[in-house]
């Protein structure tokens, strides 16, 4: 498995995909063409998302080629070089890849090697379930059921503190919720501008930021770029 | 329709179930006992709940009965003199009061006069769906429907800005996701400190803050207290 899952496409203030492209670049190295998975769009088009992530891969000399113009998008999938699935709305995506039955197409191209780039919601369809998402549920797909590839759950964006006077629920506490409901499982607090890489069958945490992990019956606790994380494997 | 929707229970810094109390005690005037759906609470029990409800709702003079208790929770619901859901995790919420089928059995007690009060996720789930919610989807209900008794969704804790520095989604733009995705449908933004009630065929806003109208091919709009809000019905 060759996997390189991101928080966010784009820090506050920065151009689109702009931190993440040269780890993505090293991630593709010798790669040509991605196929790109773009259903989690809901405010723009398609094809718009293909040009705008076109734009920035034509910096590494990746062309990206969009699934959603594909008469057969299985079979897209199954001769892709590498996949790439773009942020936007989790459920929007979920309930697209699940009508075209590309989880499970994109779970054994990711066994055999294919390497797979995740951001946002492209890297919460990578974990189990996308039980650990941020977004609004605006449409409902078949299940929460994702492609699996890797055991623990990712809360991308994952951030500390509500804005000064909202009471509603922190992050934290909605997490805590998650793993009171789901006690087996890891979560892993991505915080924005950081990755997850796994690459040589070994997990690295890739930012300048710390990484904070829930499980129930744990204090969360924070881990850095050098730390050890075969636990969550 | 006798409907008391209420935004959050507890205002930052406030006690719990504080600054709504003195219009729930209003609205359930005459009312002994209310039948109590804890089933959004997740990290503390729905026994705790019950109590914490209870404490608050001793000063309007009203016993709290939670259902959880009920060896027929179907029966309970059909006997009520009014019925109260409180707030948690939306998804929690939906999931059991789906497996009782309470659903649409306090549908069927809101029509016919019952008298009904939410916070937050209780709000929620009296909407057509729980699409608008803004809780982690950390267990997976059997749908998305829900009680239906109002034609439109809100968004209960709205709130204008993230905190500084943070590039996810505004909730503003989640709203517009969903308007997207589900353009014949109404989305009320219900800020903090505000509720909406539903008496004698109309409905008002409560509070000192606006809330925010979102539909597909409108810009979004803010009304007051003194609106004219029928065109929501």
């Amino acid at each position: 498995m060759k996997l390189l899952l991101i928080s966010n496409s784009t820090n506050a203030g920065e151009e689109y995909l702009k931190y993440p492209i040269r780890q993505i670049g090293e991630h593709l190295s010798g790669v040509r063409e991605i196929v790109f998975v773009p259903y989690a769009a809901v405010t723009f088009s398609y094809a718009e998302y293909e040009r705008k992530v076109q734009r920035r891969f034509d910096e590494i000399g990746v062309k990206v080629r969009s699934i959603h113009r594909e008469k057969n998008p299985l079979k897209t999938i199954c001769e892709a070089e590498a996949i790439c699935v773009g942020g936007g709305n989790t459920f929007a995506l979920a309930k697209k890849m699940q009508e075209q039955g590309l989880m499970k197409a994109i779970l054994r191209k990711i066994k055999n090697g294919t390497p797979y780039v995740g951001w946002s919601a492209g890297s919460n369809v990578c974990c189990p379930t996308i039980c650990t998402t941020n977004d609004m549920p605006i449409v409902e797909p078949q299940s929460f059921k994702a492609i699996g590839a890797i055991k623990f759950q990712i809360n991308p964006h994952y951030l500390d503190a509500n804005p000064a006077g909202h009471a509603g629920e922190t992050r934290e506490q909605r997490i805590l919720e998650y793993i009171e409901a789901n006690p087996r499982r890891y979560v892993a607090g991505l915080r924005e501008g950081c990755m997850l890489r796994y690459a040589d069958g070994k997990l690295t945490l890739i930012g300048e930021r710390p990484m904070r992990i829930f499980k129930k019956g744990m204090a969360p606790r924070e881990v850095t770029a050098s730390d050890d994380l075969s636990f969550l494997l």
